[in-house]
């Protein structure tokens, strides 16, 4: 596996990735909701046309995905990618998505908004993501006109996206605040500050293995700069927090903190079934376990490749066939022990 | 390590050992608690030299371990070791023990009667103990007089061992039984037939890794072949019972059944605090995969020796020092991880 969310990025003991997207539509035609089936085509065409004449070998050599000639598994893991949304898997229009080979880029067209550009980088890496993502929309840009208002800046389907059509968002690895419950705290504040905070899989953090996506709220009024600086600063705020008490939590007692991450790790490379929810829980401390430099002989892209593959619909293609739940939890129990070199069959 | 405990002996696979005990007084003194410093002494020389003047290398080369010189560890050592009784250990009299050098062989001298002659084997091996038990027996009666009545038998200070003075015991893993909940059922029917069960080191029996000791409770009015024949009986029951439900369980759900004993193996070697109760329930699921052929690569010797050296004595010796509680917890953790080869510093 090549994708950029099996690598190691810049901060990436707490930034697990990062991620800019924007929302654009086309002047010329009405928001997707409210077209037919021709609209729905006329989009695609041009947009692939668009794409396909660009200056830039990365944005030109993207892949066009047809969501109608994907099955349900394979729009899934797609999802599970984070390379389209649910909503764009489960859509009843004509639609798809354009995809670089490295994964960073995603192209959705025809979901809320015609087009939904979006660049992720692994770790903390938002001035990345935001440089590639405006180079495509300016390339776009060059070629067809967007809905564009002088007051209201870009137009949107839904009114929160209106002005910038900008979501900058980083994945972070809280495992520490979550342990010594400060985690309330930063999700008091970054509500005050107009931040969002929510667990990446599920209302419950500690069931989604202590992951969170921060994201600006407010995309009319500030401009792109000003968003990904202010998301920028208050992840490695976040990063300067975790830190401390992952180091303090240690230090306070050494035998009780690597007794938690070796015993998630025994159970882990070891359980001959495990459920989606367990395995999170215990890759966040295995995940933690190597960044502390407790666990030494795991390398992180491997968890990383675990993290990606043992969600459902990874799970089924790469087991080559569909499972049931029971046999999910089975096959991903016998994947994550592959994929540590502890299978013993 | 060479003890008779770290062997695997027959019907290992439910029957950890096999004992028999005599317990004998001498005509011309008094029960020991009623006995002086002077009558203790002499006991003690008395039975020394019978012993060294036995015709039988194994029982002439008995070591007298002197209760008074050895310091608190080393004697709550030889209680784990099942050669001696905790009543010993702790004694105020002038004690000791005569030990053969393979452990089979413990005559506690000046214990509850003037006589304990004890001797284990590894396994089901019963009728061996026996012999062995009964020749040491008449070795030393060729040369003393010891208190018997022609209508009572051997007489001893308490009551219930009166006539023949022989306790036969077997010490057994029944995991499947407890895990069923027919543990019920046996120690029911065992208390009818006056055949008593217990906990080897206590009262709950999870906690005590499964194990179960089961012992004649009559001496009386049965001969020493009788009573070894009820107990060998009764044993082979309990063994095809405890096997029967093993491999029900197992064809019931083999990946839950294993999923289990890998749990508990993840856990045991790689825990970094780990108490005494957790270790023996965690030892139970490991002896169970080990013999049930799940777990392949652990030999049930390296399980014995661990079982043996993880109680708090032997943690002690083991690491040369004595030990808090807290310190014992992580010794013993330490101590698995190294016996099982999975210790990664």
């Amino acid at each position: 596996m090549t994708g950029w969310y099996i690598q190691r990025g810049p901060e990436s003991d707490v930034v697990i990735s990062s991620r800019v997207r924007l929302a654009r539509n086309l002047e010329e035609f009405p928001f997707p909701f409210k077209m037919n089936k021709d609209q729905e085509q006329d989009i695609l065409v041009k947009v692939r046309d668009v794409v396909s004449g660009s200056k830039s070998d990365t944005i030109q050599n993207t892949l066009f995905v047809d969501m109608q000639s994907l099955n349900p598994i394979d729009r899934l893991a797609l999802v599970e990618k984070h390379l389209i949304s649910k909503d764009l898997a489960e859509s009843q229009r004509i639609c798809g998505a354009l995809i670089s080979r490295d994964e960073k880029i995603s192209i959705m067209i025809n979901e809320e908004d015609h087009l939904r550009i979006q660049c992720m980088f692994s770790g903390m890496q938002l001035d990345s993501a935001w440089d590639l993502c405006n180079s495509i929309d300016s390339e776009i840009e060059d070629r067809v006109s967007f809905a564009f208002d002088n007051k209201y800046g870009y137009l949107t389907c839904c009114p929160t996206n209106i002005g910038t059509g900008i979501r900058v968002s980083t994945m972070l690895h809280l495992p520490a605040l979550v342990m010594t419950g400060y985690i309330k705290g930063i999700l008091e504040a970054c509500g005050k500050l107009g931040i969002a905070v929510r667990g990446i899989y599920g209302e419950n953090s500690e069931a989604t293995g202590n992951m969170f996506q921060i994201s600006n709220q407010i995309t009319l009024g500030q401009s792109e700069d000003e968003i990904v600086a202010n998301i920028t600063n208050i992840t490695f705020q976040i990063i300067e927090q975790e830190r401390t008490l992952r180091n303090e939590l240690n230090k306070r007692n050494p035998f009780r903190f690597e007794d938690r991450i070796y015993r998630s790790f025994g159970i882990f490379s070891n359980a001959r079934i495990m459920s989606a929810d367990e395995s999170l829980k215990l890759l966040s401390d295995v995940r933690l376990g190597i960044n502390m430099g407790i666990i030494k002989d795991i390398k992180m892209e491997t968890v990383n490749e675990i993290a990606l593959l043992i969600q459902p619909a990874s799970l089924q293609k790469f087991a080559g066939r569909p499972l049931s739940p029971e046999e999910r939890d089975i096959k991903r129990a016998e994947l994550i022990r592959q994929k540590l070199g502890s299978a013993k069959e």
